[in-house]
């Protein structure tokens, strides 16, 4: 399955509860969509959120995320990895 | 130890083989200064890789990637993961 890396801005101050709480939503919601969040890393001094995911496309990763209420504004393709 | 993400720009069409020199590069590099690289990704389409690393500050992630020859766009403290 195809690997993802998606960045969320503007997230700025957000805390270990938030990311927990966002991550479970995405946890909820990806099933319909064949996706898997696998891991997510934040940066709460800019505000940057980095998520990692397998899924069938950038499309269903963005979907994922808007039905979890998560704007996301970078879906990139990472086919190669080390 | 502290966690970063960072983000290198202008690598369209990077290969396995260019990202895996690349990894192994960092990992020659690393010992000095006390940091490790544990995984990149990369998006050939748009030039993007994201490496992930343990270290002490990001201007050691910095000098580094300097050291391994590449410039390094962004470098992101991650100190929150799920």
């Amino acid at each position: 399955m195809p690997k993802f890396m998606d960045i969320h801005h503007g997230m700025k101050g957000v805390t270990a509860e938030q990311l927990d709480d966002a991550h479970r939503a995405d946890l909820a919601a990806e099933h319909d969509e064949g996706v898997h969040f696998e891991h997510a890393w934040a940066d709460p001094e800019t505000g940057t959120v980095f998520c990692l995911s397998e899924a069938p496309s950038a499309e269903a990763v963005r979907r994922v995320h808007r039905r979890a209420g998560h704007s996301v504004e970078e879906v990139h393709a990472v086919p190669l990895s080390v």
